[in-house]
């Protein structure tokens, strides 16, 4: 695979779709269409997290804001892409756990026994849309603010999961760019405010 | 939405899956990672067909053309993707040959009453993998072939319809590019070689 040359006519699919319409085109001419060459998603940056994450929650913590949010998962709409089988679905919450563990600043309690992350090749075998990954964000940050996770890691920590979950993303249902949620915006990290 | 700035580090996911590992990254830090964006299929250019095709092939081999393609679809791994019942499917079958019609230099047969093509957003309610596409455009390969679709139209029916069918897929299941299929290399069009 040689590297792509990106040349300034290189649209998305995102721009197309906002475009006003040009009228009907015609096909079948002599001087026929020449449709050009575009892309889709743009992964943004991951900014990992600090250590400064397991130094001021703890372990424990993080176990707990996974576990948590695993509980919602399941019954959220994204619950069917969990095993339904209650040994496996504890199974699948431990190695998630492990994965925060470490990815936060704790000891190496994932990549040495399950390799590197490799997320997106991880998460192939489950088809996850644009929805589902709203919804995964969703069950995190009500974690985040309801399970005591200290409010002084909500900010690194969700820098981190709102890009990183993009990628997840195998299933696309729309030409629309993926929604980015800025922490500073997300109505559940604002304080004063209150949610059922 | 903005437009995209596309910058020397912009790799994708074909790039970093094919990239020998450098090892085992430590996650955690105080010095943490932080991983580059990312793009992941580049939708190639699509060629639309001259009237040159609808000229030497006439409508009524075209209609037939698309109609065996879906007699061999029905019967493939994505039969389960068109309609079950028999007058959906013919409906579905009608469709799709008036589009080839119009796009091949007939008529104004599908615009008119349908709109414009739109076929990415189209197929979204359908879940297309790499796979399928292949799939598609093999049974479309066979039906050319064995149809008595006129030799002379199939490398510029090929040539479109071969970068045009990447624009279905919207079920990832891998981090490498899409398999490209050269006119010259696929194995159906070359003369001599005989396939079941």
């Amino acid at each position: 695979m040689s590297k792509i040359d990106f040349d300034e006519t290189l649209t998305s699919f995102d721009e197309v779709v906002r475009r006003p319409s040009t009228g009907s085109r015609r096909f079948g001419s002599d001087d026929p269409l020449r449709v050009p060459a575009m892309h889709d998603v743009i992964y943004p940056a991951v900014p990992f997290p600090s250590a400064r994450i397991f130094r001021e929650a703890g372990e424990a913590a993080i176990r707990r804001l996974v576990h948590d949010q695993h509980e919602r998962l399941r019954d959220s709409p994204v619950g069917a892409l969990f095993p339904a089988d209650e040994q496996r679905f504890r199974a699948a919450v431990e190695r998630s756990e492990d994965f925060f563990v470490e990815m936060l600043g704790g000891p190496d309690v994932f990549t040495s026994t399950r390799g590197q992350p490799a997320l997106r090749e991880r998460h192939f075998p489950v088809s996850i849309t644009e929805a589902d990954r709203l919804t995964w964000l969703d069950c995190l940050a009500q974690a985040m603010v309801e399970s005591g996770f200290p409010a002084s890691c909500h900010e690194e920590l969700w820098n981190w999961v709102e890009p990183l979950s993009i990628r997840m993303i195998n299933r696309r249902t729309t030409m629309y760019a993926v929604e980015r949620l800025p922490f500073a915006d997300y109505p559940r990290f604002r304080k004063g405010i209150h949610h059922d």
